[in-house]
């Protein structure tokens, strides 16, 4: 943020009154441009015990399986965030179950956040942003193809709370290691 | 979002190659400047039974009372940030407890996420953005004087859950009241 957005003048670094961190701030217009994390919202869609992974055809990690996911937009909910990017990566089409994994993402600025989802059929196949989509049963998950950690751990928690017939929300700072999840839990 | 904050030049509304929405997209250097919702961290702060709730000293809702919450920063957790809106609302040090409410509020382009916290001490004061700071047992709760929909809505249910004796992760949209929550569930 070098310019501001509302007038296009300069912006200068400062603490704005009765706030307590740096802002980029316009000493034009007054406008305060905050930044603040993003919203990655996707799915865990299934049929006949198989899980849909798709293989990305976009930068980061290019080439590399991740469960459909995305930025979460303006005017949508979490819920039709995540089924909007089902359709989009995969072409397919679920009915979503309860929120599954919330991640912190410090690193990237994110939060991540996977629902549990049925499929409706088995029809699916790859959107623009997608090399390749399959089904995959849990033995033959390509785990050392995965794209990001959050999938991974959303998939290792997925069958681990399947094999103990009861899913959990679980939550926590995916790059914390010595203490993870920090939340997961039977309410 | 009327100039590049990269460069300072007019930007256009246009839908970017390989993207289906509308973008602020700059024709000098070629920005592209997406706009995504926000996430509000809070939580629900107790001790010995009654709730913390503070009167807020800035709009939207001066006057209303709430539970301590507000925008989630950058290089923060969603735990950090629930606990320092805490300590800079109503000066209290909590023991963050599970998330308990994800609400879409897609009118305002955010999404709100409570945590229940166990205050480690009865201390607490109102801090700059807050008029008052008081604890309240359920009875006394000023219902027509809460500032937000997700607030009365996160203490409705605490309190049903409380009573239930067990508490459950509970999502939706706020606004819509024939089918909210949308997932109430016990996992």
């Amino acid at each position: 943020m070098k310019f501001c957005s509302e007038c296009g003048t300069p912006v200068e670094k400062k603490i704005p009154e009765g706030d307590n961190k740096e802002r980029a701030v316009c000493p034009n217009c007054g406008a305060i441009h905050y930044v603040n994390p993003k919203i990655v919202v996707g799915t865990i869609p299934t049929y006949k015990g198989k899980v849909l992974l798709c293989k990305r055809a976009i930068e980061p990690r290019y080439g590399f399986w991740t469960l459909p996911a995305g930025f979460m937009e303006l005017n949508e909910t979490t819920h039709q965030g995540a089924m909007r990017e089902t359709w989009e990566e995969a072409q397919a089409k679920v009915e979503l179950g309860p929120l599954f994994t919330v991640f912190d993402v410090m690193m990237a600025q994110q939060v991540h956040m996977f629902y549990r989802a049925e499929m409706s059929s088995p029809d699916f196949g790859a959107g623009v942003e997608s090399l390749d989509v399959k089904m995959f049963a849990e033995e033959d998950i390509p785990w050392d193809e995965l794209a990001f950690k959050t999938v991974s751990k959303t998939l290792k928690l997925f069958f681990k709370d399947r094999a103990a017939g009861q899913y959990t929300l679980h939550t926590g700072d995916v790059f914390d290691h010595t203490d993870w999840p920090q939340s997961s839990f039977k309410v």
